[in-house]
């Protein structure tokens, strides 16, 4: 994950990323999955670089994994990358079996 | 109802279920109701798996029961399967001689 | 206006029954007035039951009265006769002469 | 029915009224239906006045009668009311018993 | 099912009866299947009562049957009801595996 | 009314200006009336000037017209300034007493 | 400004009154100027008549002003008029060189 | 394909299948591309299996192909499987440089 | 403007690019104009390159053209360089002075 | 930029400018970016002339910048010509790569 200098480093403002072309794959029965994935965060020394963001998020195109573990792993993931004052990831899932779901998790430094 | 362990238990994240295809049958005309059911909470040790979700609302396919008492059974009869920190069951009915209902109750541990 | 027993008497859970059909008669012109009305409300003992509301909305049909008054008297009627812990009542009416007014009244046990 | 001269006779030209504030009342139940009531015509040697259309619709608040029967008479009632070149009438109900109905009727001279 | 003589014979007005709240039951994994089902149509001699069109519904709601399979069979009940002048069937489908289905079929005397 | 040369003479093609701000006053009662008012036409030698437009619709800020005449005025006024191969204009009002009213007028060359 | 008295003068309600049909005039073009004009309050001693408020709005049709002296004008007329508990007025208006803009104003007494 | 016998052959009645997680890779820049992709047919003498339907999108997954190929490819391939009356295959693609396409391609038997 | 071999050259299908971030420039005000610009044509032996596509609407930013000559002018360009079967070039501009224009302009080999 | 005095200087009130036609340049491609610039603040002893701003927002058409740089620039600029008791500054970008972004940043005096 790549990252530039904040332009603002004094100023607490807020960037959101909005992805509505999100993929995994169900680890139970090998079907995809498809979300919208939002990530909204207040950066502290540095942004994240918006294409390095969709490579990072094509790595999980053909991986098994549940709905509540990619949101976390997400906000873990980014955290890392960039070290916010605080973030937020939500992920909305097309249906599965007439149920559509969201999941919200959020980090604050 | 089926559960699986939480896969991060140490972050207070947000899980919501929304199932717009729930039936019931009106206690009194013996007619089926409709209505969208959405499920959020806070989750402890287990999440709820969306399978048995589906099942679980099979159930009430054929059982004659009022708006506010589904409501309530739905909201007891999750916070007993998963012990979540916080949950709120919103039931959204279609129209009935006009007039479209709402319930919505909480359950705070 | 008929009620039942509060199913679940322990937790302030919300009911919300949403009539797009109400209709009275302007006191000054006589012509008809009408309105999406909205009842929100925590019940206490006893809940309101569905087709008694719909039968008293009905007795509006042919009475004069202003938005400000059917508002609070609706808001009145409905607390009178079950006692809630709070209830909210909305009356949003269709534009005469180009405005439409939305009237919002509360009470708080 | 008041009427008003063309002020155009030599065009075929065309004029639509929508009244999303029609109701009526079940003749079975007693109880009131709603309906949306768009009159599209091509006037011949008279319109329809506005305010008396108006008043027209206002008789059936209080008249039991049903959807189909209702479309039909009041292309009738306009259609004798103005001899138009050609006319057609919708009616679109709010759902009861969770169907809701569309009557559309068309008269050519 | 019910009918009630064609109140207008002599004129080819249409009908238009719309239900979002079809269920039946998937003849494979014995889960339920939702649609709204459109029944438009010519009256000939009869119309179709409302409420008998809502119990007819009603008979679906255990029966296991494909989408192809439920259209047509309600088209050839329905035109057996009341031989109209021409019925057209559209079910529209809530999404399964994502993929949701319109199927659409029509008669002409 | 001002215009300038089609830039393409030799090809029919449609050019649609849709005013979503035309105001003019009822003859009746003195009140304002609103509408969009849509003029699309085919160009013949020469196309309509913006701005010309604006200030033509201008004239009739203060002017007490009804619908139908209001509507075919605008359609002679603009063939007269513009010889089109066809031209169509469209005014849809605002509601008044509940109704609101949409009028189409053509011309062809 | 006509004004009568609150019906429920013991209970802090809401009065909404909203009108898409304002239009003043631009003080430095002389052209018309649209917005939709929202007038919340909550009452004291007297509400506002809903024609007088009508004809008030009229009164701007052909007077220059700008965005921010328009709001606050109609705030401060409406305050002095019926001396409400509290008022907010909000304009929301049509484009103008692709820039949309509202002016949103609030008198507490 | 898996395909199962047509439950009406002497009726020319319309199934469409409409799926939006339709994903594919970009044959230049190996990122993911993503579209609704409807298929819209009169059948024969079978008709096309949903779960065998969903199988077959799920080979694009990892394939390198062009908007404009794929949907032929897709028109090509369910008509070999099905053989229908008459087919059409809609893709609707997710913005790429700011510009969303649209590939409609159709077979007549 | 680059083209590719059209991959089903002996199916009349049809291709449409959708361009909601057209702008160019006013050449009486100096000023940017903005449109979605929607290219629908039906190829012959080659289709348009999205790239190239793109950039070639690039060359309109700084440049001074009316709404009529711009649209007849893509047209123009894109028969000139792919030879289409058929093609439609519509342009929507976002409004100026309150009127918001379409313009459409089609070719036919 | 220029100023005009505040029509109301003792009051707190909020003006909103919205501008759904800015334009910007990728630093990186070269390309051009779009976004919905959203002006919200509360004036001291100015407010910002309309007319200006757009001319303000015009300055960016060719300048290559990022959507982070560009919010914090729009919001000390404006900052710096008005000296407002507050500002927010909200960015909404077109999509680019399939992922869409909004950045809002906030001056408090």
């Amino acid at each position: 994950m790549e990252t530039f200098p904040n332009p603002k480093p004094g100023r607490a403002f807020t960037i959101t990323h909005v992805n509505p072309e999100f993929t995994s794959v169900c680890p139970i029965t090998g079907m995809p999955d498809f979300a919208t994935v939002t990530v909204e965060y207040i950066p502290n020394e540095v942004c994240i670089e918006l294409k390095s963001l969709k490579y990072y998020y094509f790595e999980f195109r053909q991986k098994g994994i549940f709905y509540e573990a990619v949101t976390n792993q997400i906000l873990d993931d980014l955290v890392a990358a960039c070290k916010p004052i605080r973030m937020k990831v939500t992920t909305a899932w097309t249906p599965r079996g007439g149920i559509h779901s969201v999941i919200v998790a959020e980090h604050v430094a």
